[in-house]
């Protein structure tokens, strides 16, 4: 039997393990979130390796995300940007963990040209592994977004990561849908009024102003005839919408746009940037993540 | 005994009474929010009210707020803007109780430049209060901001309410605060701290990006230092210094700005206000309801 190798993204919420064989996965473990391991991050990833390791100890163990914050296993000194994927790569803690080579990957740290510091943990990973895959991006200046809860948006010029800026954009539309007064609580939208509510609120969006148009989701039900579905979709158009303007100012113009993450969300943040003339692609998370922690796919 | 009147004003959450005898409070009443009693009102009210009818029907009754709206105890349709003191009073729904002549009064409706409704149940009152109060409103353009949870900008020229617009910041802020992962829960901030926040949070407003420095509320703690006591602050100078940048672009220039609510509020408001250059003075809300309502104070 050929020796295999784990990589993993152990995040706040979740640990997701897979196992490779000549370059291909074979399997898949999950576990629970640093988040609620803390301190007994060891046991609970000695629990979720527990059957793979009856096959001998991995070739090679390497890890990325909130596994190395303060409060997870083993801290790792953030990467100061700009950083290219040596510089990242180096800044990885190295240990043996049970006869295997065993590496969590760093963070990456910047300050916005306004001295704001920003940090991200996983996501560099992503970046990295886009870098790798395609060759384009290690000329020019493009942005990646990986949107999600707290979006990070990162400029890559000449294939370094040169700074980048995260937005709580998922966490906002989560709160403002879920437990504000703006609108009740739809439990499975209609999917054509959430499309109508999208993309009003991206036209509404228009001007930039966030706090001016959020009441709108609740007077245009109120005086305007638009149901309840038709309120998420809105929230999520207008913020998203005011998400990308901001960012244009913020982060400059770029080559080109590339989304990471799951496919329904960046379809959305594609149609949002189309709405602001942007083109986009979408990228592979699951190839971009191997190909950062340094495993292409065969 | 000189028959004595009462106003009030009846929102979602509470009720509250005033009995006015000579043209003085001479007596206060609380009860349930009319979002509580729905279609009980008139029993709510009947309640509130029987210490008092125990010395007979009063003279006059004045009651605003969410009393009138669609759901509460009789609708009042919605007076719209532009709309001076005597059109929003003959919008009030008037009926017989209990032997006692009673008003509901109107809310204020209207639709923004960009063709977005807006509705106000309640501020109203304040707002024909403050022009009934100072006769220099009764002249030239100004803003009269009430802020709460939902801020209701208005736009008062000639003595005319011209247009509103609803700003749900103290919502937004509300959430933020207490409901997000950007900040630890801070039961009592220290105060210096919640100063030193807010400060820097109306500094980071200046460019009027919101959702590009909310993460800093995060990072800043992480990567600069900051205590947990500092991120209500803020959050809180971030979150109202945009709406005052937004409000400028939205509204446009005015003469002055008044303030109408709860003095600490309305404290860092005109805070906020100055640091933009705009200068504000503040109103006493009480006042301004019972002029409102048509009772001037002796």
């Amino acid at each position: 039997m050929s020796r295999y190798v784990v990589i993993g993204d152990w995040g706040t919420s979740r640990l997701r393990l897979f196992r490779l064989e000549d370059g291909r996965i074979t399997a898949r473990r999950e576990g629970p979130g640093i988040g609620t391991t803390g301190r007994d991050a060891e046991a609970a990833f000695a629990d979720a390796m527990a059957p793979w390791l009856e096959d001998g100890a991995p070739a090679d163990i390497r890890l990325c995300g909130m596994v190395g914050a303060r409060d997870g296993w083993v801290e790792v000194p953030y990467a100061d940007c700009p950083a290219d994927a040596d510089t990242w790569r180096a800044a990885a803690v190295r240990f043996d963990w049970r006869g295997a080579p065993l590496s969590i990957m760093a963070g990456l740290a910047c300050t916005s040209d306004e001295g704001m510091p920003d940090v991200m943990r996983g996501e560099e990973t992503q970046i990295f592994g886009a870098i790798a895959l395609d060759p384009a991006l290690g000329r020019g200046r493009h942005l990646i977004v990986l949107p999600g809860t707290h979006n990070k948006w990162s400029v890559v010029e000449e294939g370094r990561v040169i700074s980048f800026r995260t937005m709580p954009t998922g966490e906002l539309f989560a709160l403002l849908r879920d437990r504000s007064t703006l609108g009740p609580k739809v439990e499975e939208a209609d999917p054509a009024q959430e499309a109508e509510g999208f993309a009003e609120g991206l036209a509404r969006s228009g001007d930039g102003r966030l706090l001016s148009s959020l009441f709108a989701a609740r007077s245009m039900r109120l005086r305007a005839g638009r149901p309840a579905d038709w309120v998420p979709g809105y929230l999520s158009g207008l913020i998203i919408g005011c998400e990308i303007a901001e960012i244009r100012s913020a982060l400059g113009s770029a080559d080109d746009i590339l989304l990471i993450g799951d496919a329904r969300l960046s379809a959305r943040y594609a149609q949002a940037l189309a709405a602001q003339g942007l083109p986009s692609r979408m990228l592979d998370g699951d190839a971009c993540s191997r190909a950062g922690l340094g495993y292409l796919e065969n």
